[in-house]
């Protein structure tokens, strides 16, 4: 074997990624020293219980509570701890003593992301994240340096596994939220509290990383509007079907042109998108990243967003990365955020809805209905009336509008929903990807 | 504006994408210093002839028949003339004064890569070329870094442009290949020469690049088996889609695990993949390449595989990359090859064919049959016999064999062709994505 210069990994956190990452490099170091030019030794593994019981079987020597004295002593430290402390104070320990950072931490860079950076920049390290978006799906390259010369249009993603199976589920059984949650629970693909997944906020990380890397923007994630889809119903997605359309948590990055000035839209919403959409066929756990970008036309990712040995794939090859910079010297690559758009608020955001209404069945209603959307500067594409003979006196209507300012919409919906011949606002939902 | 560090970028060749690549570098100059960190000014274009016609209006004093002076005072060398001279000499003459190269030239990469690569490694500089497999798809990066840490399969890659054409249109016209190639020559698709494309030697050019990549092993152009679209007719088509599948031309680039010694595969040929296949749904002229691998299981990358502006964001985004590395200081990153793993010749490989036979209708006829491929080594999974109304005396046999080595499998139809009972083999394919 080659002689290589030695560098020593040091892993925070043993978890589902964490370990895997370990076995996979103890498995494959010599592969892996061959790839980066120099052999990744794994100094240890800080854990916060060294003897608790752990699914995968490593050397016991390795396990460390002393995460201070094993990232000081490394040239590349691996954060797989997840949350924001003690990650945060870790990671600007590691880049402070000269290490690159590896880590998958999407809840930290959404957050904290230019502190780490700006930490990085200071000295010359780099901070690698491949796994902190989409898994296993290699994006966070493509977007950072393959289009760096082009401009992203819009990114339309697929980026949380959890609720893609849910809705995938829902659509394809005619089940209700409720009872695939509970399944998707039992199966392991829900965790016990499912709200960070079902409620959008892992959604919304990753889109603010994914609009920082596309828009060379910092993206808050406060700045990112955000809707689960606890709300979706079996009903819902039935008629989606009929006019043609599925129902996926989307989060869509956008790079909105108005006259010379530029701003971006980040959002994560249940959307209708087009049956015939690449997007549509993304089934189960999967994840999906359409990008489309104004030289290179429409791009997609496709892969598993999640699990423990496909997103250990993704820190592996970070940190043959990190380790090839080492080798090589130089200083780290930094952030680009120098474009610094301004982030609009959804209500200036351009869509179209899909508004469904029970109404009162009687002459003069769609023309009191037309009447307030006229109003609220909202015209319509499509109206499809259908009766339910259970109930009498009643109408369904299903109203496509024209694009308009999600302001717009929004009021309109909500004057709809005040009016005496509206019975009930049944369903609104935006339709991207058209 | 930043008071940027000027980097000097000479492009050779103002083709279809060079002049894009030029119009965009002049057009968004300043957005792409901020990504790179430094300015990029476009020293010059060399051509052939400068008062030539072009498509893209660029500053006539850019234009220069001096290659040599403009490459020797370059930082960046963008190359997009193809072919091999004075392609190589031109790379060379770069790298050898310091510059990094830019490239698209898959011939150039698939012929004399290991001299180019290994040229860059003595003076520390870097080749970049993710525009020269599969267009404006970001697969490069992909290959290179983000599964660096883990084990490739297999590629199977949809990865020219006018073959997939061609098959998509023959598969939803029942076209026959004469008149959609013919077709596609008017319209653009196809080369007036069409032989480069149609006979499987550019896909063969992209899979030599991307197994070198995905196997960390030199891949030379000879060493991949290459088969054409032009014997797959209509009938061919029908036939496939009957059984469930479609016909594409695929790049398979293939890791073989026999007991613990490990080779590779690299072969391009028309084959049968599955409708349900991710694959099977990549329409027109666009390209899709599928990667299976160990920790990361099944990725998929989609795009335009070719023109002028798509290919032209490839470029620019390995331009920035260079201009990046050229500021972060260190030497480049060298190609891995040291896997160097043995390149098997298409007989050892492992696959299963769909054999169409028309053989005389008596008795005794499937059980001759039957025999020879059993003498062969290869078992059936499957038989259709029917009988053309037209035809009186002969039926027709469509066989589906059991995986076989490709060596059993054509001696097994070399023996069926020489057959009395057989009166012709109408069509042999390989299945893959099964």
């Amino acid at each position: 074997m080659t002689d290589y210069r030695r560098l020593r990994v040091a892993l925070l956190g043993a978890g589902a990624v964490g370990s895997q990452v370990a076995s996979l490099l103890l498995k494959h170091g010599d592969e892996l020293a061959d790839r980066a030019g120099a052999a990744l030794e794994l100094a240890g593994i800080a854990v916060r219980d060294v003897d608790a019981p752990r699914e995968v079987d490593l050397p016991r020597e390795l396990y460390t509570t002393d995460a201070e004295s094993l990232i000081t002593g490394a040239d590349i430290v691996i954060e797989l701890m997840g949350g924001i402390e003690p990650a945060r104070s870790h990671i600007l320990l590691a880049l402070g003593s000269g290490a690159d950072v590896v880590t998958a931490n999407k809840a930290l860079l959404a957050t904290h992301g230019p502190e780490v950076f700006e930490s990085a920049d200071r000295v010359g390290a780099s901070v690698y994240y491949e796994a902190a978006a989409a898994g296993a799906i290699p994006i966070i390259r493509p977007l950072r340096d393959s289009l760096a010369g082009d401009r992203v249009v819009r990114i339309m993603g697929i980026v949380n596994g959890t609720t893609n199976y849910i809705l995938d589920r829902m659509d394809s059984e005619g089940a209700d939220f409720a009872d695939v949650l509970a399944d998707a629970q039992r199966l392991g693909y829900a965790e016990a509290d499912p709200t960070a997944d079902v409620e959008g906020y892992d959604a919304a990380q990753k889109a603010a990383i994914l609009a920082s890397l596309a828009f060379h923007t910092a993206v808050p994630l406060e700045a990112v509007h955000r809707e689960g889809i606890t709300t979706i119903t079996a009903a819902m997605i039935e008629e989606a079907r009929d006019a043609g359309f599925v129902i996926k948590l989307l989060a869509v990055c956008e790079r909105l042109i108005d006259d010379a000035a530029e701003s971006i839209s980040v959002r994560v919403y249940p959307a209708l998108v087009p049956r015939s959409h690449p997007l549509a066929s993304v089934h189960g756990a999967n994840n999906a990243v359409f990008v489309e970008a104004e030289a290179a036309g429409s791009l997609m990712f496709y892969g598993a967003g999640a699990g423990g040995v496909q997103t250990a794939s993704a820190v592996l090859g970070d940190v043959v990365s990190a380790a090839r910079r080492h080798i090589a010297g130089g200083v780290g690559q930094g952030e680009s955020t120098r474009a610094n758009l301004p982030i609009v608020p959804i209500g200036h955001v351009t869509t179209r809805y899909q508004i469904t209404l029970e109404v009162d069945d009687e002459p003069g209603v769609l023309a009191a209905i037309a009447g307030i959307l006229s109003e609220g500067g909202v015209s319509v594409a499509t109206v499809v009336q259908t009766v339910d003979p259970d109930q009498e006196g009643t109408a369904r209507l299903m109203i496509g509008t024209h694009t308009a300012t999600d302001s717009a919409l929004s009021d309109t919906v909500a004057r709809l929903d005040a009016s005496d011949v509206v019975e009930k606002v049944v369903s609104v939902l935006r339709v991207e990807g058209e």
